[in-house]
Formats: C-alpha cells, sequence, structure tokens
C-alpha cells in the first residue's frame, strides 16, 4: 500500500519503519522540508529517534499536495495543537486517515477523529494506539496496539497493515474510547511524574493509576465512549506505560513539576511537546461542561494553569480521592 | 485495641508500626520465638524490615495461646502454606481476625479468608490488602488498602484500626474478590520479571499487565468474585505495584528466571518466600477445574514447574495472547 506519514516526530518516524518493514511504500512529510531532507541524507531521524536506521523511506518534502495525491493512507502523527490545520489541507482525500496523534481540542472538546470527521469528512477514518512507546516500537521490542474505527473494515484494514512478529495489533470499534484513554492518560502522567519528582513511593503511584483509570472511565462515559474499553491497552495498557516509562514525556514532565521548576519554563525548554500539557487544559474545559468528577484532572491542571504548588495539588488529591467511604 | 499480629515478616512487621502508631496495644507472635524477642531488644526487624524503628511493640514469644486469649483482633501474616496449620490453632477465637497474606491453598483451591471459615468458624473474616510495599508503609509513605468482609460492620471495624494520614483504608463487600486478586498478581508479576530479566521493554509490560488484569478478573469471576472488584486497589492497583517495583519479590524472582536462574535454586536462597511460587501451581490447578482459560497463569506454570524455557514461554504467551482476532 502506498502510505504518507505526515508529521517526523519520533511516533511518526518509527511507524514509518514498521510500515517499510512491511513492505509498504512510505513516504514522509514535515512542516519543514528540511527535516524529512535530514532523514532522508542521513538514513537516521537523528533529532527524535536517534540510532534507529530509516532506510526505505521517500522524502515528500513539504509539499502537502503531492503527499494526498500519491497515497492510499494517510498517517497523522503531528501535535494536536497543528492537526486541525494540517488535515483541513487534505481537502477531497478518499482514502484512510490513520490518527496517531493524542489530545483533545480546546475549543471543541474533540478528539483527532472527531476533527478528521469535519476535515476529512469522505475519508475512513482509524485511531491507533496503545501502549507503544516509539524507541521500543523501532527497535522492534514486543508491543501491543490498537485499531479502532466506527468502520470495521477499515480498523481490519489498518490492524493488517501495521501487524509484525513484534507488533501486534488489535482491533476496536471504539475509536472515541480508545482516543479519549490516549489522550487523558497523559494528564494522570503528570501527576504520576510530579510523586516521583516530589519522592513518593510505588504505593502512592499504584493508587494513582487505579483512580485515574477509573476517573479516565468515567469521562470518557460521559462523553459517549464503552465503559470497556478503557480497561484495555488504549485505556490502562497506555495509562500504565506512561505512568512508568523513564521514556515518557509526560511522566518526565510532571518529575520536572515535582522538582520545583515552573510549567511554563519546561514547555519552552522541550524539543517535543508533552501533549498532557495542552490536555489537561482541554479535558478539564470538557469536564466542567459535562458536569463530571475528575478529580486529578482538576488538580493537574490546577498546578499547570493556576500556579497551584505541586506538592499541595497531591497532598489535597489524596485527602480527596482516598477518603474512607 | 488489643491486636496480636500473627507473623513477623516484612508486612506483619509493618503493620504492627502501623497500629502502634494508632494508639492499639500491639503483640507480636512468631514461630520462632527467638525472633521476636530480637524485635523487642533491638527495636527493629533486622531481618525483614532493616532501618524502621519498632518501639513500642509488645512481645509473646511463640505462645499461641496466650497470643488468642489476650487479643480483640488477630491479624495474621503467616505464609500461606503455614495458614492452615496456624489458623487451626486459634480454636475458638470469637473476635477479629484479619487475613493479610495472599496466596491459594493447593489442595483446596481456597483462599485464606476461606480457610479461616473452617478453621476459625466463630470469628468474624476480613481480608486485608491492596498495593502495599511493606518498607513504604513502614516509611509512611502514602499508600492505599482496602478491607474486605462480607460482615459490613467487620470490614468498618478493620478500616478503622488501620487508617492513617499516610495509609488510607477502603472498604469492599467482596473478600473472595480481594484475595483472589492479592494471589493471582503474584504469578503475573513473576512473568512481568521475566520479561525484565530478559531484557524486554516498557511497551511489552504494559500489554502483559492489561491482559493480565484480563485473565485475573475472569478467573475470579469464574470463582464468583465481583468482576468490578479486579479494576480496584487490589485487583489493579496490586497488580501494577507488583509489577513495576524493584521491591517486589514476585517481579524479583521472575527477574531471576529471565537471566537464566533456575526456579529451585532461587527459592532456596531465598530469605522470604515469593508466594507467586506456590500460587501459580495453585492457580493452575484450580484454573484446569474451573475450565478457565488462563495463558498467562499457564505459562508461569510451565516454567516454575514442568521446566519449560523462560524464553520460549514468554514468546509464546505473546503468540498465545496477543494473536489478531
Amino acid at each position: 500500500m502506498k502510505v504518507t506519514v505526515l508529521g517526523a516526530g519520533a511516533w511518526g518516524t518509527a511507524l514509518a519503519k514498521v510500515l517499510v518493514e512491511g513492505g509498504h511504500q512510505v513516504s514522509m512529510w514535515a512542516r519543514h522540508p528540511e527535516h524529512v531532507q535530514s532523514i532522508l541524507t542521513r538514513g537516521e531521524n537523528e533529532r527524535y529517534l536517534p540510532g534507529v536506521n530509516l532506510s526505505g523511506i521517500k522524502g515528500l518534502g513539504g509539499d502537502l499536495d503531492q503527499a494526498v495525491a500519491d497515497a492510499e493512507c494517510l498517517v497523522v502523527s503531528v501535535p494536536s495543537k497543528a492537526f486541525r490545520e494540517v488535515t483541513h489541507q487534505l481537502g477531497a482525500f478518499r482514502g484512510m486517515v490513520v490518527s496517531v496523534t493524542k489530545g483533545i481540542e480546546l475549543d471543541t472538546g474533540l478528539t483527532m477523529c472527531g476533527i478528521l470527521h469535519e476535515t476529512v469528512p469522505q475519508a475512513k477514518r482509524v485511531a491507533l494506539s496503545g501502549p507503544t512507546l516509539a524507541a521500543e516500537v523501532a527497535r522492534r521490542i514486543p508491543t501491543a496496539i490498537v485499531a479502532a474505527s466506527e468502520d470495521e473494515e477499515a480498523a481490519r484494514t489498518v490492524q493488517q497493515l501495521f501487524h509484525r512478529p513484534y507488533l501486534r495489533a488489535y482491533r476496536s470499534s471504539d475509536p472515541l474510547g480508545v482516543e479519549l484513554g490516549g489522550a487523558l492518560k497523559n494528564v494522570v502522567a503528570i501527576a504520576a511524574g510530579a510523586g516521583d519528582g516530589l519522592g513518593l513511593g510505588d504505593n502512592s503511584k499504584a493508587a494513582l493509576i487505579t483512580r485515574g483509570i477509573v476517573e479516565i472511565r468515567r469521562f470518557g462515559v460521559a462523553c459517549g465512549a464503552d465503559a470497556e474499553t478503557f480497561s484495555g491497552l488504549s485505556g490502562l495498557g497506555d495509562l500504565t506505560v506512561t505512568c512508568y516509562s523513564r521514556l515518557s514525556r509526560n511522566r518526565m514532565f510532571g518529575d520536572r513539576l515535582g522538582r520545583g521548576e515552573r510549567p511554563e519554563g519546561i514547555v519552552k525548554e522541550s524539543v517535543a511537546i508533552a501533549e498532557g500539557y495542552p490536555t489537561a487544559r482541554s479535558a478539564y474545559r470538557l469536564a466542567q461542561k459535562l458536569a463530571v468528577s475528575t478529580p486529578i484532572i482538576d488538580e493537574v491542571y490546577a498546578v499547570l494553569y493556576e500556579g497551584k504548588n505541586v506538592g499541595k495539588a497531591l497532598q489535597d488529591l489524596v485527602q480527596r480521592e482516598t477518603k474512607p467511604e
């Protein structure tokens, strides 16, 4: 299949490699053509995925029209804040669009497939998500992932497209749940990282994850997702990996908060966005609108956007979350 | 309240400390009286919980009759294989018996409260469980725990007995589910540790945890427990902490297997039992009897008791667990 990957961050690059290994014709597009050019020249994404051989990928520079014209399938892996703008340019594309971006749009409360529904209405939309650290997938370390779509045939196609001996793909018919699980876990991971930074232990992280998945499920169900989805790879699985891995940007973001750094400073210094940062705000706003109780999201929001002390926030969370009934 | 803790391992000792801090009169009993005597003399459990101040605990040496006569509440924290024998000697005790032991009896398939039902039929039975590493609780690091009983009043009493600013106690009316969650997670933790020892990554561990909780829930429901229990502290929470913490005996057991050590050798060298070792066998047997599908337990059993190669077992697990539908 002819596939174009939009976005040349760590995850887009790792997925391009997976597709090349599956024998597909893979092109990459990025907002900055010199970034793709550098990958082609060096056979490596030095900035986001160093040390991984990327031969076999074709480049498209910055021409998005060409990316669309050539492809049967587009994999969109751009930051959530650029998602609408980029996909808006895909126009009348009628093939398959796979979103691998995890986030919630601030003004609309939409997930990425929700945005695709507006920007590329004629395409088949699939969300691909799960506990998938890019650096591990790129190194062929065993990983499970889930392809979710309301269109079963499309989900099956994407499942087969990415399935490898080291990358086992499942299917789901609940893209909304899969996307919300992927987006919201980043917010909980910031709280988990803050606990790490403050020197809290494994017991409290386990309690946070347990309460976190309950909160994510409650939020998701209020949005119309299936409760069951959040016990799966994109809910519990992704939450777990993100809260524990040293490779997780969102956990690291929280860790630095816990050590006393200011959120704006961390954002400014970061090479790649920790999606939990914008998601905390859009999730907080959406939760208010839906009147759903989200103690973890509320506290993360307060730390990130209202200047609340991170130690005080975690303390309030413990009091609020674990009082005996 | 007058409480006697039976068993002076790390967890029994940490709970004795929690009770002393709550202003209760706490005595400790152990099979080897010199062990308790050493704790009293040194104010420290040097073998199992070094570095933690244990002043305020009273000793009972090895006289179990005295332990029973004096106490309103007994906390049983002995290894599962000694559980029936020890509690059988409690005779006609009519107070509260709290089990904190995680296991399944091999011959009967009973959890510890199931054994108590036979050995101390007139007592009120409560299971106390959750993601609670002893070393963290002893250091007052925030932790959540759950007290489960069919007798709501008894659960409430135990909840209040252990509740502290750093130890938040919840209640559950499903002791069977709470106990099975606590017992079975040790088996999954051995698999997770084996993955660590073999150099697998965070993605595969997250997938294992996700599939593990599904397997534990399926097993528990087949035994008559509530499905919901396994999403709580004693299911998901305890599974998570055990699969990730460097302090977990069961994860470490698996890690050593993954590095090529033989199970019998690890057992022989260990100061304290990794309960996942006997539980793998009793859970395997019970699963066969109930005809419930338990791929993770099956593979751990095969490695521990049938000499199967650990790398092959994990490979078979990946093939069996994550094939696309």
